[in-house]
């Protein structure tokens, strides 16, 4: 075992888009472990779309990510040595270990460090489908889009870690599921792979008009729930198909997460249309994760919900990787495999 | 009384903002009662913002008003002949007569015609603060906002009838009010005499820093909850100071009647702070209305809901009293006087 941790932090803010020069690897020794604490070695870093908005110093749900310490993040793996009799050397754990190779963990607090059960989903899932992004996906859709049997659920980034579930989801509650997603390859998956009834190629859509067109046919019954990750132009898209009574779950809005405006177009709908919108951030609502990790863990551990990586390779390629998640550019859940 | 029924007809559809040439009166013969019917006299029509919509031939949450057919509105008067035995002649009865001097009503269908109590209830305040108007904001801020004591409630176009009762309950369920209106007069009716903490006159405030501003003076623990009525800079301006987990009861937005474009600048800051934003029309809540019309009606027999009544009189002052209730030009209730 090393006794060196490498991990990587953050060195500037961004202004506008984002790019390597704001990271910077640091080398830096592994301390002894006191009394309660457990040394855990990654195994997976997660990376996630919410990140792009702690790189800023403006005012957000969160605190900012300081300056000069290592990046915020979900992680999992295993434990290498531990002074915590509820821990032992081999445990496989989920935690908030950031963009690290080890960390050293108070795991006398409850709750910052989780041990999990690997026999019937793998280790790296609980990053993904049956961890902090299938929760998200099963909040939206269960506690605020709320579908009955026969409604028509919409998801942009459909293909992600997040819209991947909540299409699912929505299928197993007997709804239409219609993914957006970017390019015909992630479409044919959300589709194929996923059972999605259908997804729209937002890149073959160059306004509004075009794309709310397209969402007519796929959604011949209007649009009952929304899950936004997105904004912008296709929030404004959607509402257009929006029935009556539809719900909105807000979680994401990317598409203006280096300052573009992203304004919402014609309000007046949600009027019309006595529509609801919620905006809501998973880490708020720790009452339901039981409950949500339940059904998706028995969904992953029975072939029934599917998801799909994309896998870095080493620390190092962590600043890239995360800049490829802003662009699309992942396939599924990205991470970041240090073993 | 006289056999003729003098009634305001819409006449053409408006481009743009309206006017006093899309409306025509039409004089017609009051027919013979059949069996369970009742003629009404009108003593006084509503007017209301809403009527604004069904105006245009637009998808809404209603039917566009027909063209040649007599303007829709609320009405209170007497039962002048009757061949209902539950209505007696004399009797005082609130419906939904429309812009005419007499209605011969089908009042077998429950529902269509109620008699009302005139004790200590004012005839017209069952169009205004005891009618559709009153049980609007009641449900906005009850079943939408649902403020806590110490919350700090808003409310657009506050010295109306429906901004009036909005900070009224708002108070008496321990909030603090604050209201938004055009005028100097205006602001200081809604804090002198309905009791408000603060008012802002948004005529005073150019752009969205200005009123932004403004509103930070008046709600220095920011805003939980927010009854929009009129939309556009007004919308933007509130939101910039919202509260985490505040709510948005969409009851109108008047900014935008005439087709102004009226984008919501910054619907990121939904996911920000966590904020619901919720459409509604009171005729669809129907199961409400008796619970609201209780405290409602207490409140004005008690004389702890205040409200004032702007009065056209005439049949023929409709329409340039309609367009001047657009313009803001009335002060509280805007109501047409027939007798």
């Amino acid at each position: 075992m090393s006794n060196i941790n490498r991990q990587i932090q953050l060195a500037s803010r961004p202004t506008g888009e984002p790019g390597v020069e704001n990271f910077k690897r640091v080398d830096i020794p592994i301390p002894e472990l006191s009394e309660g604490q457990v040394l855990v070695r990654h195994h997976y870093l997660s990376l996630d779309p919410y990140m792009r908005g702690r790189m800023n110093d403006s005012k957000s749900y969160a605190q900012p990510q300081p300056l000069n310490e290592v990046m915020i993040g979900g992680t999992v793996g295993e434990v290498v040595a531990s002074k915590n009799t509820h821990f032992a050397v081999g445990d496989s754990v989920v935690g908030m270990g950031g963009w690290q190779e080890y960390q050293v963990v108070d795991a006398q607090q409850r709750g910052v460090l989780q041990k999990v059960d690997t026999t019937h989903v793998p280790l790296s899932a609980y990053l993904g489908a049956v961890g902090m992004p299938g929760v998200t996906g099963w909040y939206g859709l269960v506690k605020i889009i709320d579908p009955k049997p026969g409604e028509t659920v919409v998801v942009s980034a459909a293909s992600g870690a997040v819209g991947g579930a909540v299409g699912q989801l929505a299928k197993v509650r007997g709804a239409r599921a219609v993914g957006i997603a970017g390019g015909a390859e992630k479409c044919r998956y959300v589709v194929e792979e996923l059972g999605f009834d259908d997804c729209i190629d937002y890149k073959q859509h160059q306004d509004v008009r075009s794309l709310s067109a397209a969402l007519k046919v796929a959604c011949p019954q209007g649009i009952d729930g929304y899950f936004e990750n997105v904004g912008g132009m296709i929030l404004d898209a959607v509402m257009l198909r929006a029935n009556p009574f539809s719900r909105v779950a807000m979680c994401g809005m990317i598409a203006g997460y280096n300052g573009e405006p992203i304004p919402m177009t014609a309000p007046q709908l949600i009027l019309v249309n006595r529509m609801k919108i919620e905006g809501f951030i998973v880490s708020e609502h720790m009452a339901v994760w039981p409950e949500a990790l339940k059904e998706l863990g028995t969904l992953v551990a029975t072939g029934k919900l599917k998801y799909r990586e994309t896998v870095a390779q080493g620390l190092d390629s962590a600043p890239e990787a995360f800049l490829g998640l802003l662009k699309g550019r992942n396939f599924g859940k990205q991470l970041v495999k240090l073993i």
